[in-house]
């Protein structure tokens, strides 16, 4: 797929907002659910500013836009909710790192999703903002990745949803950080199969493959980290916005990111663990391949030089009348052979 | 055995008591001790609910539950204790890190036991709740694995059994800290077998040992660095549950994780070293190999050269009809041949 | 091109105005933009003086001087602006590390521009004094790096031109930290080429190449660590110089710099992996040819054997009579030489 | 010799006096000094009670007691100096790692010294207990390694002699840290040795000698951190028990032991790059083996395959009834591998 | 040269004035400088209480002592300036690491310099003294170091000579720091050198010259890093030795041992990346040795099967008969030659 990079910016002053990620045609999907203790209210809006009004209303709103490479949509919600231009832009950049900035009236999160389809590892960027009574999200996929938590709002009467917008955003910050366990586990599944592989029957792609693990655990590790500053950073922020009761279920997410770091540093050094294995074994064939070369050689090579002996021409050879010349020295070939084999026994070449 | 996978929970809300670990059918074994200066009671109960008069007598209840598989008994512990959610989601989750949580009326703590059988090391997780004089062990296995501590307050009358509930976690820290001992005495004990195997005689599956060595190094060190933490964290938490007199003891059990962890670090740093060691090692043999390999090749090849020589069918070669034709060559033959292993001994490659 | 080393400057007292660096004969070009809310002044001055009336008007004033090889044009600015003896010979000492320097009624900068030509990664030294409604660049070259800002001064009526001198830094640091982007993005590609050139046809000189990755990388990293050093820096500065508001941009900057530090740190650990995978790659090829060259010895060396023993010249060889010897040894030797390739397919040598 | 292991004491309450080391089976020896500016009295005592009367008087007193396998004798002196049975514990187990422990009237330290005997390296443990006018030193053998601080203050009346149970606790810890320069001198020797024999004669054992002295680098670092530490925790301890002139020489010995460390890792990162040397040079070695190999069978193949050509029975071959046949082929050898040998000489393989 | 080692003072008291170093004969050459704006008086003196004098006028005194072997010029000395014992014995002891000592009313400073000669890095241990109006100086070797400093205070009447003793040290600091310099481009050099050398030809001692340099980077790292120490406890000692004007010029110093550390890593890394270049050369050397040997057999093993073949003595062999037998052998030996050389270009082994 096209793809704008990065440098495309370059030369763009501060707030411009320039999409950098998968180029993508169609408009973004935006949909809101507003909800308290007793009522729920959800819809599909084709113009953003259906949304608007939800703001108002002492209920809690959550707007997600699924897409982010549409500049107008991002520029009227940016508008209407007073967000700083260098915060649109770091929505519509995808090649944006994890991070957290509190606004005062609202605290800005960038975030990673990982995921693995078909081998590959990929990561989708996910924005939220939590403002008093409202979160928004944006996401690059149209891919309704939040659904299971839309279903817990739904049925959570009461308890759950009479807990404010900071609850929600745990909700999705958890929601998010899951799924790095998702991929941890498929991850320890190709690390299981790697080892076994590396001890059965290491191929030529091995070391390969070793590689593309080592990058899919630098990867989530490049990714995992600023998750854990962004969610440490939010439990210490002392704003307004985060109620205390909601502290101790950011603590459990903070402990589930140290989780996963530990994780992949275990991850890591077994792959690295692997290459040693790996380069052992080639070597270790190697050094079969060469016994059987030196075998060969010492068995094979005195016999060869004993029959080239008997070809020569000299005239007077005496052994080459012997009447049983050619058995003897059959005999004698046979005796080197059978010593040969004894010797390479004791050295352990056989 | 089958196990349920963390990934299982993804998708639940927070607080979900879902058990991650080994699929287990039994029910888990409830027992209670309650003692001070003069008295003990034991027993084991049934139903979890014998244990809740105990809570509010003066005397010190240690209440301890093997098998964490059952959500129900779990929840109505909670509910009777008025422990959090998320607290009673931990204590379920065995892919818990080694934490603590102070909860202000109780102190909540994971801890990790490890345990070598079989060639494998294996990690069970203990769950610690101190509250002001109770103490709430959870275990993964039925194993009775504080007996020791047990026999050890039923003899101690008047001394330790006048102290409260945190010396009585301080008693079972220090007995889980202790089993780091054993499996290091184990693991040092599989050190200094693999050295002496790199020395005499390395086979091929010797780097395999290694790398299974260093996997259980890695495993070591990932439980005991968090609780060296939780161990600080204790001593620093000014909890009025942790009498100052109990400071001195968990400031032991400190200095002993830092020292298992400073003997987990020489072994990783002995490890390695030890793939140095066998990867020369098969070199060398790679090159002794190759050395006779090169002598064969040396001493044979030219005296097999002569032979064919003296093989060829030319009319005219003068050579063939001398007399001592032969006995000529076969003298220059051994003369090569002593000429070869002279040149060899001087390069030491005999 | 003649270089003029740091050594020269040994022995000298400090201040002294010794140009370190590429030796450059052409007097340096020296432009002045100074403009407010409403007018803008542009000019190209040749006697340095000239841009001195610019700076007791109210307007911002950006003075560049590009070329910083000319001793007595720094000095008169020196003198003219009060700047401290060392802080000018840090502007001539093209070896200086990025640094901030608050001296209360001025900041000074030194940062670097990475750029990318002819496969060689460069450096250029950028100096950057903040005054009161002042900015004051002197950079190496006389390439006019920071063209399109001024094209978006020129343009940006009102807005941009109303913030101060803080906020035109600003500008013109984040264009240097973008060149890292531009630099960081031809990295990355270097990178995939050379992992496709590993899979598909590593080359002798290809570990030369991932050297040569691994030098650039170094390179950026030494120049990015104090970059984000010097943003930071001038973030916590809470000089009077930097206006509130203009913070935020300054987080946005420091963000970057982690950002391509991030990256740096990955390329780096994917380049070592490279070194493991060439390695490997090399000594698989290697065992390939070890793998021919014992086939054709385990092959050829029984065959020529048993040629040879027929060569031999014993009056007494019954074999030699036989009518059908000579079949029945072609025969024998294609028995072997099949029995041989049965078993190398066994051994998966074939 | 017999050694109680640390895992024996698990399952023991705290502040069991279980012996861990070397089991012995002699009375341990106990010496006592007590001195001041003006007098000195010194005996070896049999009973312990003996040194109990010097504690009350103002002079200064140093208690030595070898040996620490006797449970009873340092349950005694703990008894009458009011010492915490952990306290007492540690001193016995000698596999502690080095600290310092502030009881408020005596500062309790653990340390090391290192010995260097028959190419092993061994580490004994002391412990020293600072009181306001006492200290009690505790080691493992009974070998008298205080004789000549016992000798210095023998004979420095007055000045050394008047300051405290502080500026000798100096004295004793600034002994034990010089032993570690001794055996950095001893490795320092071996290096060189090693670099020595890795560039003349390096033999298959080489890297057994440099894991070995790995190895002893390993243990002094994991001895010497603590210690600084320790050193380090008295300077900044505030105990009135260390004087304030005392402070000046507590920071000389932190400073060798940042020394000690520093050369521990210089020579850490010496051994690893001698283990570099020692594979290429064990490759350089293989590379050689292999040239000679190649030479023998590029000069020697095509001269024997010519031999062979000419070894060819057939009827019709005309180059055999040449009368100068025998003599172009040798002419034709020699050729041949003049031609070789100036081919392998611009390849510079001889 | 003799030289008297570290372990000779093991059991000395603090204090004990023992030379550690190159042993020396010669007396310590003497000098004093002595300063203010207008005046300066220079003297070699032949004893050290010449020196004495000048301290008590209030203008700058600069003693310098060329050699330290002297315990008994360093003791007089330091009776008369009231300096501490431990001081006197560090700057006799030149294996001291570099370090900063605040005494009140004068600041005690050990540095290193770093000289580079004939191949060799050689350190030199240089103690400075800073006082309220003197400078003491110690330094190992008799060359005069500091000339060109000398030389500046002759020429520079006021402005510098007006400056107090602390921007002397700061003049002597910096010449050191300098050194530094100096040694990084030598080693620079040796870097380059080292590279093309890996590239166009790498011997076997190629490896020992990437130690050689990687123990120089050692050494050097050793040696800057506590020198930055010393620099930034200087800038933040408050002293009232130390001028605010003055912290800039520390402040620059501190930079500048920030870049050298800089550049050794950089250093150290690019060195370590040449022994992974050097050993893959060396690999890839094997290689093509290996490609020879395969092809020399490839070729001729066959080859010679088939003039073997036609050597055996069967009475009944066809071909022997046939008319065009020996050239239809021949023109097969041509065919499988051509067929084997195009199969190399093929595989690409030629």
């Amino acid at each position: 797929m096209a793809k704008r990079k990065r440098s495309e910016k370059i030369g763009l002053p501060p707030g411009s907002l320039v999409h950098v990620g998968e180029v993508k045609k169609h408009l973004p999907r935006i949909t809101v659910i507003d909800y308290d203790k007793d009522n729920i209210e959800e819809k599909e809006v084709h113009e953003v500013e259906e949304c608007f009004p939800f703001k108002d209303k002492p209920s809690v709103t959550w707007i997600t836009v699924d897409g982010i490479h549409d500049a107008d949509v991002i520029r009227r919600i940016g508008k209407h909710f007073g967000f700083h231009p260098l915060l649109l832009e770091d929505i519509m950049n995808t090649e944006q790192r994890p991070k957290m900035e509190d606004f005062g009236d609202h605290i800005f999160l960038v975030l990673k999703r990982l995921k693995y389809s078909a081998g590959e590892m990929k990561t989708e960027q996910i924005s939220l903002i939590i403002g008093h009574n409202f979160v928004i999200t944006f996401q690059e996929e149209e891919e309704d990745i939040f659904s299971n938590i839309r279903e817990r709002i739904r049925k959570a009467k009461g308890k759950a949803r009479g807990l404010g917008s900071d609850y929600l955003a745990y909700y999705l910050i958890d929601s998010l950080v899951d799924s790095y366990f998702l991929v941890l586990e498929k991850i320890g599944e190709n690390v299981e199969e790697l080892e076994a592989e590396l001890i059965a029957e290491p191929s030529t792609n091995t070391i390969q493959k070793i590689n593309d693990l080592k990058r899919q655990l630098l990867i989530s590790r490049k990714m995992v980290w600023p998750i854990r500053e962004v969610v440490y950073g939010l439990e210490r922020s002392e704003s307004p916005l985060i109620k205390k009761t909601t502290l101790i279920y950011l603590r459990d997410i903070y402990d589930h990111t140290i989780q996963i770091i530990d994780n992949i540093e275990v991850f890591r050094e077994m792959t690295s663990g692997m290459v040693d294995l790996y380069l052992s074994t080639m070597s270790n064939r190697m050094n079969e391949i060469m016994k059987v070369l030196t075998m060969i050689g010492t068995i094979f090579i005195p016999l060869t030089f004993i029959t080239s002996l008997y070809g020569m021409n000299f005239e007077f050879m005496p052994e080459l009348q012997w009447k049983h010349g050619y058995f003897l020295v059959i005999s004698l070939m046979v005796g080197i052979t059978v010593g040969m084999i004894f010797y390479f026994r004791k050295k352990q070449w056989m």
